[in-house]
């Protein structure tokens, strides 16, 4: 100890640097390697192109199969890896992290072989023109990154593959493993993942506040103090890091060059086109979700792995196609910008030389640097030295491309590719904007419109349309563009588009993906309206099993083979005289007379006892074992960890018949002794102090209890403390009906008799 | 309904709007008047110390005199008003505005005139001279501003002061009344104050995202995404509106002008230095905790109030003749820097045109442009134009002066006049760095040390020390100085300050001042780690007086008069097979035979229901009455909102004789009827669902549903349901026990028969 401190939080707090530190470090590396693949794919593509200058139906042919060609090959190593080795890792991967924080288990879903694939699949995916982008992977990567960390030494040390074979200091590693096993609980993990999370969002912002306020609107639901400070030093970490190694990024991720603060006159003159502006960037995001969700009927089942990977290569066919045949149809050579030249931006294509075809610089070029010189279109957005004014990109070109952009990115989202949805966002408002800027400075020219501005207020607008989020991506486009000038702007533009697309549809990307995964059930922190009008008892699953508090193997065994329940009241044996009143009453007095609830008992406890034959008999003796202080504690440690050390990753598996039959109970293992004599007491054991509810209780009351106590199961009692129901995720996630946040799915009825 | 907001929510947007603009204003009229009082009151006193320039120690005289005389006069007022009038509004505030958030009543904390003494109590306070800062009392007056908002319409409208007495309207008014009661309860209320708290803060240091950290880390108990919306939203509006009507804010409320970052390699060398500079910093820090707590000792007593008005003149006296005695016998006569010359900062005294008295200087002028002028010893730090290198300070008058201050801000805190921590603790701090750095640049004249910087940073680590908070004030102070570029060092700071501080005693201002208020019990949101090893049963009351559903009224008013309880156990009258079941076992069958928990009623309803004279007979049936629902609805909202309108912001009269004498049941009132024949029915009103904790529970698990679910009486049961004991917040006190964060008082043990 020191200064207040034990070992364990000095241990947090470097599980938090680390996760920071790594976060940060994927960060930079995927935006180099993307940065760099890109580049010389273009440049590639490029010469290719100029070998047949004269012909350009050809030239946009050969470029045409060299684009396929590269990002056939990527795509189809990255659709692989994610269709064969981490399904969990197809998409942008934010939902199912939110789904995970709410306490859903989600199988694999970040496990290391997730973060690998995640990574090198984003890589390829946008290296490859695909209309996705890094910053929603970055939020799964940066969740992987905390969940590797913090498990990662259970796996080796208790799998005995790091040390265990050698038989190394075999005692030290076991004391060292109970001092981990303290660490890291299930809620410890879940707020280093929210870290995760923070510091993902903020590296690929590089806004550590805006990390937070992201962690914390969208994909936390359990939130505290701890857990605030934890994302902040994880967030600001992970930002020094790629500030540190990347110092180019001291200007915010994507920032505003070229351009001079609107004065208030002209905010009130421009007023009326901005609020077109923001109206339509409204409708391009609700657009884009309406597209999305016609065309998951259309695609291929998750299974058929070979029709996933032809779905991804056909995208980029149809992106290449697009690019190649407007490109060289409709496309216009511009002068190029001499800020361009510098950083290499611009597609040459088949234009002269120091011109390039802005179509075809929108479509090939890194979306990255196409957002920035979007948002660099200010006051001196003409070319300087030529006298005319010469726009980066020609209004038709914009409006194209936008209108591909839309289609394209409906597509994409959900394929069986990492890739997120922010970027491509971004770009399709910043296209949007840029061009109503330029009509506009075309009409009025005297007004000195800036169409960069343009772009980035509808920018903000498609993303609050896509995700209906509000005052983090306010704080991340502030902090992004480095624009506090802007920030009246950008919150009417998320505000407006928001109420605009929310005459086409009501739910954002998350929850609407949220509704397709299906087995996921999704707590609001605060209960849903709904609730307050139910009582508990209108609410509850009946068909509860419980055991007594000694009870017979057999019985245990059945139950635990024909039910998936993962708890299991204990309930008292019943004086006589109780359950006689009780059977008069006639309420509660079901199958066993008497159901006094006793204590709460959990199926990775039972398996545990099992597995170690922790057999009694009838009166509660030991049967073959002696009782050893060390040997209890070992099995506590086991219980706690029982899902860690035998199904990290899968936990469900535990809910099936698969570990039972594994333990060989009925047969070989016990041939000596008779079944029927054996008893399990699970006195010791139980919770003997469970929070219930009563039966009277309103609905609202139990999912507040049920989400503040970071509960699994709620038993609700009557007045007697008998069991007459069972409250679960899925119970409370039932009863709170079709509201506003849900269109389509909800969760089965609860499981009554 | 518009786009799922009901009109409740806009109300409360708007209540929140206002609180952020009006703390705002608050903020700004503040500053305005202190620096116009101080730099009247100097110009006034240079004046006539100019008059009798000859005789030196008679000018310093003279120049003494007026000094007491104003400070006098300003600081009787305010002490006065303090005294008479707003007790509550005495020192900084920021204590009592944490126990009230905390869960806590505590009287008369965030009345209108507790506001208005607070306002004025500082202006004057911080005018006359005291070593005392506008910071903690903005804490203080943002969370005022909340309350007096959200309660205004209540107590107008209700008490009938604006319009019942006029009978205009009456039926809207109170159509408009049950609106306000849906829209305030005591947690929107508590919400509210958390907003008031985050635009105070950081309205004074121009510091949105501070004002939401220092809510989190140093105010609120209780924490929700909801609240940390408010905050920010509040804290950016007050920020917004300072910035609006006073532009030169926009470089932060204490900018750091002239210096330039430190080089790693400067960073390096400095290292040895400035980790001595962080240390002092912190014995500094700690010297003022002690020597605050010692003189608590010898403080006259609340009661006494021209004593208490007494000490306040006397250390403006005291001020005054340790500033003139000082500054005529060691201040020095050093050169104005031109850029003092246009702000109009630096105090001649005696010295010649052009130049200033070091020492006037730092005593007289006001400490925030003290402040500012000691984080400008930068680089250039010697006057331009003289060849030889002039500082702004000489180190003999630092030196002197830290000392002096030190003493002085001890003395002052815990007087009877309003004033906060902050400034002085930066004071003190930017002095001790000023000199330390001036001292290493004479030593080394090479290494170009700036000692702004050295200021700064021992500043943060002085506010370390005295706080013991740690990541709000890294981003306070970053924000306030807009010194990012120093961050690392201010964390580094604030880390070694702490743990210097540490050795010489525990608890930050805020924990010690807890203790001494006495009558707060605070509760952490995380169980303290005692409380894992003991059981729910043995840290509760048991001495608990409960009712039946029909009890009768002699019964009823007999406890009522001789408990000061507030909630009571409603329990069965039991079957007799039970309660025989229970006798035999001889556990919890005590008076009443069986005590099986029905439900919860609190004072307020009984008294609710005694003035309404709701009386039933011995089977239930209303005595008097018709049932009518339009009556119980109105019943119902009079329990909702009895303390708000009986006993607003008093509500602990409610739990005396007092309110159950002016119903004058016993005599006049109901002298037809005997009063053995009535009888309360309690079960439509009360609370059937009670949550309730198991006797076997973990006391940590009893803390968490306690403080996760703001309950303020938690029952006690066995399996059975039978009540056996009580928590209350002050048994979770009493509980917690002595540990790291608490080191003298604590709460009396549980009533236990």
């Amino acid at each position: 100890k020191l200064w207040g401190y034990t070992g364990h939080t000095m241990a947090k707090f470097l599980v938090t640097f680390a996760v920071g530190v790594i976060t940060g470090c994927f960060a930079v590396a995927l935006s180099k390697c993307v940065s760099i693949l890109i580049s010389s794919k273009l440049l590639f593509i490029q010469n290719q192109m100029t070998l047949y200058e004269e012909d350009p139906a050809m030239a946009a042919f050969i470029g045409l199969l060299w684009f396929v060609l590269f990002g056939g090959i990527m795509v189809s190593i990255a659709t692989s890896m994610v269709q064969y080795w981490a399904p969990a890792s197809a998409g942008a991967g934010v939902t199912l992290v939110m789904a995970y924080l709410n306490g859903n288990h989600i199988p694999n879903l970040l496990r290391f072989s997730t973060l690998i694939t995640k990574f090198v699949g984003t890589v390829f995916a946008v290296s490859s023109g695909l209309p996705m982008g890094p910053e929603g992977p970055m939020v799964h990567i940066g969740a992987c990154v905390a969940s590797v960390i913090t498990y990662m030494d259970f796996k080796y040390l208790t799998s005995g593959k790091l040390f265990g074979r050698l038989k190394v200091k075999e005692i030290a590693i076991k004391e060292r493993l109970k001092v981990l096993d303290e660490i890291v609980s299930d809620s410890d993990h879940r707020e280093f993942v929210s870290a995760g999370v923070s510091a993902g969002i903020a590296a690929a912002f590089a806004a550590p506040i805006g990390g937070v306020l992201f962690s914390m609107e969208e994909a936390c639901t359990f939130w505290s103090k701890k857990t605030a400070w934890r994302c902040f030093i994880c967030g600001a970490l992970s930002v020094y890091t790629v500030q540190i190694i990347n110092p180019a990024l001291g200007d915010g991720a994507i920032p505003l060059s070229n351009m001079t603060p609107l004065t208030i006159r002209e905010w009130a003159e421009q007023l009326p086109f901005l609020l077109v502006d923001f109206a339509m960037a409204g409708l391009l995001g609700a657009a884009f979700n309406s597209l999305r969700m016609w065309l998951w009927k259309v695609r291929a089942a998750k299974t058929l792995h070979l029709q996933r990977i032809a779905e991804v290569i056909g995208l980029v066919f149809l992106v290449g196609s697009c690019a190649f045949f407007f490109a060289s149809t409709a496309g216009k050579c511009l002068e190029l910008p001499p800020t361009w030249e510098e950083d290499g931006y611009g597609v040459r294509f088949l234009c002269p030389e120091g011109q390039h075809n802005d179509l075809a610089t929108l479509f090939l070029s890194n979306t990255h640097e196409t957002i920035i010189a979007l948002f660099s279109m200010g006051k001196g957005s003409a070319v300087p030295g030529s006298e005319t004014f010469v726009p980066y990109f020609s209004i038709g070109s914009l409006a194209l491309y936008t209108a591909c952009y839309v289609v394209l990115m409906s597509i994409g989202a959900g394929l069986a590719i990492p890739g997120g949805l922010f970027m491509p966002s971004i770009v399709v408002g910043g296209c949007w904007g840029g061009m109503w800027g330029y009509v506009i400075k075309d009409l009025i020219p005297s007004w000195k419109v800036q169409p960069g501005i343009y772009g980035m207020l509808a920018a903000t607008g498609v993303l609050g349309s896509v995700f209906r989020s509000a005052i983090s991506l306010v704080v991340l486009m502030v902090e992004g563009t480095r624009g506090v000038d802007y920030i009246f702007g950008i919150i009417l533009a998320v505000v407006v588009a928001n109420y605009v697309a929310n005459f086409i549809h009501h739910d954002g990307v998350y929850e609407s993906e949220l509704e397709r995964v299906g087995n996921v059930y999704m707590l609001q922190s605060d209960p849903p309206s709904r609730l307050n009008t139910l009582t508990t008892e209108s609410i509850m699953a009946t068909g509860v099993k419980g055991f007594r508090p000694i009870e017979s193997l057999v019985t245990l065994l059945e139950v635990l083979a024909t039910t998936s329940h993962n708890g299991f009241p204990v309930w008292s044996e019943g004086s006589d005289v109780e359950s006689a009143d009780l059977k008069t009453e006639g309420s509660a007095s079901e199958d066993e007379g008497c159901r006094r609830l006793e204590g709460i008992i959990t199926r990775s406890q039972l398996l545990v006892l099992l597995q170690r034959r922790h057999f009694v008999d009838a009166h509660g003796n030991p049967v073959g074992r002696e009782f050893s202080e060390g040997y209890e504690l070992e099995l506590e440690t086991e219980m706690r960890t029982f899902f860690r050390r035998y199904y990290t990753h899968c936990r469900y598996i535990s809910a099936t018949r698969q570990p039972l039959e594994s333990l060989s109970l009925d047969n070989g293992g016990l041939a000596a002794v008779d079944l029927n004599s054996l008893y399990l007491d699970l006195r010791p054991y139980m919770n003997r102090s469970p929070v219930t509810v009563r039966k009277e209780c309103a609905a609202s009351r139990a999912h507040q209890v049920f989400v503040n106590l970071n509960m699994r199961h709620l038993f609700v009692v009557d007045s007697h403390n008998h069991v007459v129901g069972l409250i679960t995720r899925k119970d409370l996630d039932h009863a709170a009906g079709h509201g506003w946040w849900r269109m389509s799915h909800q969760a089965e009825p609860p499981r009554n008799k």
